[in-house]
Order: structure tokens, then sequence, then C-alpha cells
């Protein structure tokens, strides 16, 4: 275990940057990596540099550059090729081979129907007419796949519980400290690192989160660490309600809209804006290749729905599917590399007919498939019947399960009702088996629920499914507000998160419309961000409060420029400022526009500060005392606080 | 006392349509009126349309008019002349002379320094240069000001302590009422009046807003309503914790940016998507002007910070301030009709050092002002040594205090620190004054506070300030999301008023950054609206979960206008489903771009629940006793549930 890190900014001057890589960089920041007991073993993280305290008088006090954690994998290095054709690098590849528990095997042969076709003329004639995708059809002759040698199982979980702490869970545990970084460097230095203790409700988080720490919650299986043997490329994170909070983004071309280029670049363009894993929910044609292509360019755990592709194989049928054809259709996505399967196990029959009476019914679309399947057939779900299998199949990859909430709300009206737990408790049986054979679990939650029915879903979750992580889809805390739902789920996002949510899926401004573009996405990522942070906070994360400390002294401090790089999206900090003020000598004036270059609270304030501090006025105590000879003094000083905006 | 309510829908054919109100009018909609007791009592009320029910077998059920409550006053309604100099009818007047307590004076001479000029030629000539304002100089003579005669105090306090039920009672009880109306006319019918109980936090709603009730919770100081005698044109609204969460929106120029007339179509516009209450945080120049013009068109109360205009007075000198230039403008913004005051008389000389420590010092502005003349004066603060003084003048008019928090924190670091509960307290002490002067109150709050720590601020408020309503700006639950803080701030709104907080002042994607313009405004308003609702239903509100109810129904069935117009954002919904399916079809189409023509979740479960009722399958018993038989019979039945999406 070492966790001593060195600061190893990659070159970064424009003229040297891929174009590619380009859109994916900050403004005012630098990669660098933490590096780990192994030479491949280099967490990246972003730094962000700021300019200097300027006080009136002229003198500067530097400020250290600020370690935030990074999402974006090599797309974020100004180094990296950029070059999506070529992909990232494996950097997983030795971890997992070394560990001499698995082989490589031919794989299952790709067939057109995978990718919606139903003959390779068919596809030809589909992929002459796509020029518009600039990416190939993916060559997998140069790419071996894993899979666990017989009677291994590869798992994190396994590792774990076995005692070892794997190359994964010592970079998690850096990845988690990125920001503790700094703080642990020299100690305490000033109040940038003052932190609220917290309310953590059913949370106990360390000072410091060590692999071994990392090692003992995997083992619990209160946190995973989704990253199956076949996606080397992964940069591992930890989903656990000890932890920072994540989020999910999903993507996915679907039958009426969207291109195998477009599902690429919404993946790059989310890991920028800080989505912790991406879920990948296509359903038309290409489903393969869309996938294939994320999951060679994706830095972060990759979710799917395996049914979903599974019904496209059977022409949209849901009473047409059988366990062969899904069973085939997790082989063919563990051997791409999939993190984590989302399946709907815990749609009972004998749950289908609570929901008849309900507001909106089913909307989760693997719950309804399975719904239909079941009441067609007249027989048990049987994804819950076949369980030990997908379990043990699973188990052959590391692939994590995200058990499915197929009887979720889809409107306030339907929140914590009987299908919605009776399916929790159900989830909670699965867990346990799906533990017992040795693979890693989070279970999915609502939906539409209100603000004061929110800690019952924790609570229950925590109970009845034994502190597998929740992985939940908002909640949204009303239903009144289409066009805005990444907000009224971020709500109920950030609640849940500081009750023990370990994960939030994020939703965008298009949910329940239409299909999320990129300004969509990058709204929702950086709605869900906020909720991820304000619940880090609430649950007392020890070093969440960093980044807060430094925006709002560069704020105080007039510092604009740190103060837009230091957010979650500086260039949208950047252009609103600019429209009231886009002078460049406004971004280093002492005022802002809300109250002009005549007057501002904070300047008054900043004299305060430093009339207190010169006097010795730092308490009611030394006021009480002297005050009345101070202000005398004051006035006799001319009494004149302000500072000329500009020299 | 009269509830009864007749709808009696405005002409609304858009030939007929002023051109100014155009922009206001919701699609799908009609203005009605809740009819009062008296004839001119009339509670403007939005009745969106809605489409009928369509089912599979072509069959149809109409689906009646949604009542809500309607912020917008005659601006939303298409019959008005739309004609801002013309202003809106003074639909109080009656109801403000007939109680025989107040009389007209010549009032206070309107001064060039009101609106920043030193004389009438300097006026006249930025007069001549600011052409583009279409508004010309409001002419007072036309106007008689009102002021209670010696030893009257006409405010709702003290009409409420004397057991009258006054007209501006009985129109807020029907106008909380609005969406109960339609309960209430017919009785509980079908699904749609499905009601949450709700987790109230000390709150304790009736069942029924009754006139009574408002009366009893004005005349404990638990609930005010803003109505200055010289604004007749207001459309009256309660603020307090036991009646529906209010927002309020700020507007105002300022030294850098805007004009006259931006802040009026700034009102129009924030009225329009639901803003409750106004505060005018004008700075710059023709402040009397542009306040006199939103006053003359703005049918909710207007509040204001009176110290702004007074430090312009002073040319922006805190330490130039005096008590007769402070009460000379609080004379003649009362004359003008403002309904509530922010003054900031609680912070005391005693409490400003206790910022000097602080991540972000002072960031009120009204509380630096004070600061800053505290200190140089070594005197305790003017508005808090004037208070009495400042109750009595503000009786004569009814204005309402809103007790500024000029120590709020202004960072997350700073929260629930000495300063701002030492203030607190003192906020509890002025309440209680002013209560004894017969003026109404509410106290502000914060600011910045992380989500576990929202909480103690209620309490606390509560507790110390009597159970007078909390008016909070947010609070922002991080500070890492500059060009968010509409989102980080309504996860908090959203929080404090559940526990109690009455009306939630907006923040808008601007905040820290610029001034907002019309798309900032409605993103605030919106956000706010949101967060207030949710609030509502959290604590069980009794008709606030009907309109979630509405809209989740039209969702379920497929009406997309509906769905488009139950929305707070009709106009936003709309854009974002057309963004991906444009064609007129698809908003007739039973399926969504999510999933596309061919699988549908809602078309399976609306499948599911038409089999389940067909067949009495409703209860998981009825499942259990014979679902074999059934699923027989839904499979020679054919099996197929799907409906083609066009005939």
């Amino acid at each position: 275990m070492h966790t001593t890190a060195t600061s190893s900014p990659a070159v970064s001057t424009p003229s040297s940057e891929p174009a590619a890589a380009a859109h994916t960089l900050f403004p005012g920041s630098r990669r660098a990596y933490l590096q780990g007991s192994r030479p491949d073993l280099r967490v990246p993280v972003r730094e962000v540099l700021l300019s200097p305290t300027r006080r009136p008088d002229g003198s500067e006090t530097p400020n250290e550059p600020v370690t935030l954690s990074d999402t974006s994998g090599p797309w974020g290095d100004a180094s990296f090729h950029g070059d999506a054709t070529r992909g990232l690098p494996a950097v997983r590849a030795e971890w997992i081979r070394e560990r001499g528990d698995v082989e490589e095997t031919a794989g299952r042969a790709v067939q057109p129907l995978d990718d919606g076709y139903l003959s390779e003329k068919h596809r030809a004639q589909a992929e002459a007419e796509g020029r518009r995708n600039a990416l190939k059809y993916f060559d997998r002759a140069s790419r071996p796949v894993l899979r666990a040698k017989p009677g291994q199982r590869p798992t994190q979980l396994a590792y774990a519980r076995a005692g070892i702490i794997t190359p994964e869970m010592e970079f998690v545990a850096l990845r988690e400290n990125a920001r503790l970084h700094q703080m642990r460097a020299d100690g305490p230095r000033d109040s940038l690192f003052r932190q609220h203790p917290g309310a953590p409700l059913g949370a106990a988080i360390p000072r410091e989160i060590t692999p071994e720490f990392v090692r003992s919650e995997v083992a619990r299986g209160r946190a995973i660490i989704p990253a199956n043997i076949n996606h080397p490329e992964l940069e591992p994170m930890i989903i656990g309600r000890n932890f920072l909070v994540k989020i999910n983004t999903n993507i996915g071309n679907s039958a009426v809209a969207s291109s195998i280029d477009e599902e690429v670049e919404k993946m790059r363009w989310s890991v920028k804006w800080g989505g912790d894993t991406l879920m990948d929910l296509s359903t038309g044609k290409n489903i393969h290749q869309t996938r294939e292509w994320i999951l060679r360019n994706c830095p972060v755990p990759v979710g799917t729905v395996p049914i979903y592709q599974a019904l496209e194989k059977v022409g949209g049928r849901p009473e047409a599917l059988t366990w062969e054809i899904f069973r085939d259709t997790l082989v063919e996505q563990a051997e791409q590399g999939v993190d984590y399967f989302t399946i709907h196990a815990g749609v009972l029959l004998r749950y289908i007919p609570l929901t008849a009476r309900r507001m909106t019914g089913i909307v989760s679309r693997g719950g309804s498939i399975m719904a239909k399947w079941c009441l067609h057939h007249h027989k048990e779900n049987f994804l819950y019947t076949h369980w030990d299998e997908i379990c043990d199949l699973m188990a052959a990859y590391d692939v994590s399960f995200s058990i499915g909430d197929g009887l979720r709300p889809g409107s306030i009206a339907d929140a914590n009702d009987d299908a919605q737990f009776g399916e929790l408790k159900t989830q909670g049986e699965l867990t346990r088996r799906a533990w017992e054979r040795g693979v890693q679990v989070m279970c999915e939650g609502p939906g539409h629920v209100p603000l004061h029915m929110i800690p019952e879903n924790m609570e229950k979750q925590l109970e009845w499914c034994h502190e597998a992580p929740f992985y939940t889809l908002g909640p949204l805390t009303t239903d009144i507000a289409p066009g805005y739902d990444h907000i009224t789920s971020a709500i109920g996002a950030a609640n849940i998160g500081w009750h023990g949510c370990a994960m939030l899926c994020y939703v965008t401004p298009k949910e329940h419309l239409g299909l999320p573009d990129r300004d969509d996405v990058r709204a929702g990522v950086i709605a869900y961000k906020i909720a991820a942070h304000a619940a880090d906070l609430a649950k007392g994360h020890p070093a969440a409060q960093y980044r807060d400390n430094a925006l709002s002294k560069a704020r105080f401090e007039f510092r604009w420029e740190d103060q837009f790089n230091l957010g979650l999206d500086p260039e949208r900090a950047r252009e609103f400022h600019d429209a009231t003020l886009p002078q460049e000598s406004a971004k280093t004036a002492h005022f802002c526009s809300m109250c002009g270059p005549q007057f501002c609270s904070m300047r008054i304030t900043d004299d305060i500060r430093r009339y207190a501090d010169e006097k010795g006025l730092n308490t009611a105590d030394a006021l009480a005392a002297g005050l009345d000879e101070k202000a005398a003094e004051f006035r006799s000083a001319g009494g004149e606080l302000y500072h000329a905006a500009t020299p």
C-alpha cells in the first residue's frame, strides 16, 4: 500500500493537443497522476491551477493547485493520441493476467443478429448505407477473450474475501482520496480544510480511505468495484455508501434516433463532465458494434440491460424470449467487457397484478418485458428461475449485478407501494444468492418518490438487501415538471444519497419527452454531480468540503477565473459572467455585475476582516473591550475602506 | 364566507387577444374565476383543458379541466387590455376604503434624487437620452396617497386580531383552495384524488383552508398577507407554513445594466411562470420610476430593500447614511405601495466581529452596508435603535416586515455559525416588538447550508422567532456549481420548505456571476416552483398531489399535449418532445422516442391493467387462485396485447 503521490503533469501546451482530446480538457487545469505501489498503477487526477490572492496593497499570496478526482480517463490527458479507432490503453491487462485465474478463449462467434441484422448481406447493405459512421466494424481477431479458468471465480468479491488487496482496490483507495491528498501531504494548513462533521445516516466513513478499508467493504458486500476482466481499459472505481456518492449516465441509440458515432461521442462527453459509470441502453440496430466501440474507449464501468438486446433478437416480442437467447446474450456482452448487468429477476409473477391499480402501472422497460413474458406463459420469470446459472456465468468474467427494479413507481401516486416493496424483498433474496456465488451486487431503486417517503426506501433497502449498494434513478420528487426532471430528481437524489444511496442514475431534462442530446447529457451530469456532492457534504465525507472552500475563497477574493475553473462547469460559469460583463478586465475586477463597481458587499467584508485582523478584533470579547477606541482610530485613519477597483 | 365557486372562463379566441397579453398565456388553458362572497371578490385561476382518454377499442372518456392557482393577474386574462402605461385595475380599492381607517394625503413630494439625479435638469437630460424606455414618467397627480387615519393601524394583523375576516383573507382562502375546488364540488371520484398523507414537520394543514383559518393564522403571526393600502392592484396571497409554499423572484436594475422596460417586462414574465411575490432590488438610476411602473402593473406583493435606495441617495457611501434619509425613503416607498420591506435591523454591532474569521465574511448587501456604518460610527445599527418608529410608520400603510438576515452565511463553510444565529435571535426580538405594534412580520434566512444542517435552521427560527413565517434564499447545498445555483439551491429549498419554511426566494443560474435575463428568470422560477411543490407534497398539503396525478395519468395514457400543458413549462416540454419527434402525429402516438413505435413499457402495462381488469386479477389472491386458467385464455385469445399505434 503506497499512497504517497507525486504529481507528474502531462505536457499541455495547446499546440501539441490532439484535436480529439482538446474538447475534453478543462481550462486552467492539468492532468496529473497519483502513483501507486507499482509502476503501472497511476491514478489520474485533475489539478486546477489557481492565481494568487491579491491584497489591495499590491502584495500577493500564491494559492496551491486543487486536486480533483477525474473520470475522463486518457481523454483528459493532453498527451493522449485521441483516436477512438485505436481505443484506450489496457491499463488493467497485467493485473488481470498475473492473478493466474483466467484463460484466453476463442469466444462466442459474433452473429449478424447481434446487431439486428438477419444475415451478413443484410448487415453489409446497412453498413454501406451508414457512411456517416466514422467508426468501422470492430475487428475482434486482435483481441483475445478472457474467461475464468474452470473452478475459478476471478471477482473482486472473491479476492476481497480471500484477504487479497488487488491493484483495483488500491487504485480506488487512491482515487477516493484524491482531494485528501493535499491535506495528507502537508497536514491542515488553513481554513480551506475546515469541514462540517456531517450527519452520516448509517454510514461510517473513515478519515482516510485505505486499500484495506476498500477490501473490507467489498468483502462485506457493502461496496462493489465493477470491473469485467474483458474491460482492461477500465480505471477502477468503487460504489458503496462509505465512499463518495457516484453518478451513472445513460446513453444508447433507439429505433427512432441516434448512431454509433453519436453514442461514442456522448460517452466521452459524459466522462468529461464527471459521469462515474455509463449505461448503454441501445435498442435499435448496431447494438453490438456500438457497445464494442464504447467499451474500447470508455475509462469507466459500462453497464447494460441485456434483456434489451435479447428482445431485439426476437423481433421485439417479449413472449418470444427464451432463457437460451438471454443466456447467449449475457455471454456475448460479458465477452465484450460489460462491467455490470441490470437484470430484472425480481419481477415475480405474483407481484404483477399488484400493479394493475397503479396510476402509471409498470414504467420500467425491463419490468414490462418480463411482466408480459410471465403473463403470456404463466410461468415464473425465467431470470429468477435461472438465477444461479446467471450468477455462475457472471462470476466467470467478474460482471457485477445491478439487480433491476422492474416494478419501480412511475409516478408520485405509486411510490412505496406493495409491488415496489415486494420486488425489493426479492432483490434482497437474489443479493444473498449472488453473494454465495462470489458475484458483486448492487440493487436498483426508484423512481418517483415524494421527499418525505425517501428515507423509507433507503431503510428498507439496507435491511432487506443486507446493505448491498443502492443505485437509484433520481428519485423524482414531483411529476409536474416535464422538461425539468433533472431538477425534480436531483432534489430526491441528494436526499437519498445523504441517507446512504451509493450511486445515483442521472436524469436529463429530456426525461419522459425525448432522447437526450449533448446539452442534455451535460445538464443531467452536472445536476447529478451537484446532488452527489451535496450528499457527500451531508454525510460528512472527509474530503468533500475542500472544493467548496477553495471555490468560496476564490469567490470572496474576486479571483473570477479560479471561481469558474473550480466549478463543475467552468465554461458555463464564464459564459454567464461574460453575458453581463464581457470585458476581459471584468474578470480581474474587484466587483461583480450584481452591485457594480462602486459597491460590493464582499469588498466591504474584506475591509471589515482586514480591519478586525489589524486591530485584533477577532472575538466578541475583544469588541466589547475596546471598540470605542478602535472606531476612533478607524475614523482618524480616513474611514475610507474602499480600494480602487483598478490600480 | 362563500367558497362556492363558479367558473366563468374569459373569452380566449386568439384573434381577440391583445398583443401584450398573448405571451403571458399558456397553451390549452383558459382563465376562470372563483367567485367570492361579494361581486368584486373574484379569484383568478387557470383551467387546463384536457383531451379525452382514448382506449384502443376507439372509445373515449372525457377528462375534466384541471384548475390551477394563477399568479399572473390580469396579464393571464386574454380580455385584459395589456397596456402597461394604463396599469392594472385597482381590485382592492373598495376593500381598503370601506374599512374607514385610512385617509387621502398629499404625499411626500417626489425628488429628483429619488431616481438618482441631482436636479430636474439632470433628470431631464438623462430622460432625453433614455429614449428606449417606452414607459413615460409616471404622473402621480391622478393617484391619491393613502395613509392610516391618526391612531389607526390598517393592517391585516390588526383586523385578524379584532376577529375581522377581510376580503383579503377570503381571497387567499379561495386561492389556496383553487385545486381543491374540483374535489370539493363533486367529492372524490377517482384515483386523481389519491394523496399520500405526507409527513408535516410541525405543520398542521387543515383539509380545507377557510377564511376563518386564514384569519386565525394571521392573528397568531404564523402567516402574513403582504398588502400595502397603496397597492390596490394586488391580488392577495398568504405566506405561512400551513399554506402552500410560496416563491419570491428578484428583479432590479443596477449600476451596470438593465432599464425600466426590462424590469417591468421581467415582472410580467416572473408572474407568468408562477412567482408569488416579487422583490425590486434596483440600485442604479430611475429606482423610483422603475418601482412605480412595477407596482402599477404587478398583481403580486412587491418587496424592496429600502437601504439600497437610501444608499444611492448618499452617493453610495454607507457611512453617510442617516436615520432621516432612511426614514424618508421608507415613506417614499410606502406611499408608492411597496408591500414588504427587508430591513437589516438584526445586524448588531456586537455580531460584526464574529464574521471576521469567516470564509466569505458578510455577503448580504444590506448586511455589509449596516456593518460598515456601525464600524465607522461605532454606534449601534440605526435600524435597530429606531425599530419602534419604523414599526409605527409601516403600520400606517400595512407594509409587512421581511426582517433581513444581513449576516447569513455566504458559503458552506460559514453555515450555522455564531454570527448567523446571533442575528436570528435578534430577529426574534424584533418580531415580537413589531407584533406589539400591529405590523405583519416574516424573517429572512440563509443562504448557503449543507443538507444536514438545514433542519437546525428551521427549528431555531420557529423557536426564536415565535413561528413568524421563514423566508429563505435557497439555501444552496454546495458551492461548487456556479452557473447551476438554481439547482444547488432548489435542493435546499425543497428541504427547508418541507420543514416549514413559508417562502423560498428564488436563485437563478446567474447567481454569483451576473444579472439574470428572461431565460434565467424562467429557469429560476421553475426550479423554485418544483422545490415548493416537492415541499407541499412532503408536508401533505391536501391539494398538492392532484396536479401530479393528473399529469401522470395523461403521461400514462399518451395524452402528450395534456402532459405538456399540465406541466410547469408547457413550451419547454413541447420543444423537448419535438426535438426528437417533430411530426405532429407523434403527439397523438401511443409511443415515445425512448422506446420507439414497436415497444413501449407504458403500453405493455396498459395491456396488463386491461387484462387484469377484464379477468378480475386485481389482487395477489386472485392471481394465486386462477392465473393458470387465465393465462391459457390469454394465449388462446391470440396473446397479442399490442395495439397498432395508428388505426
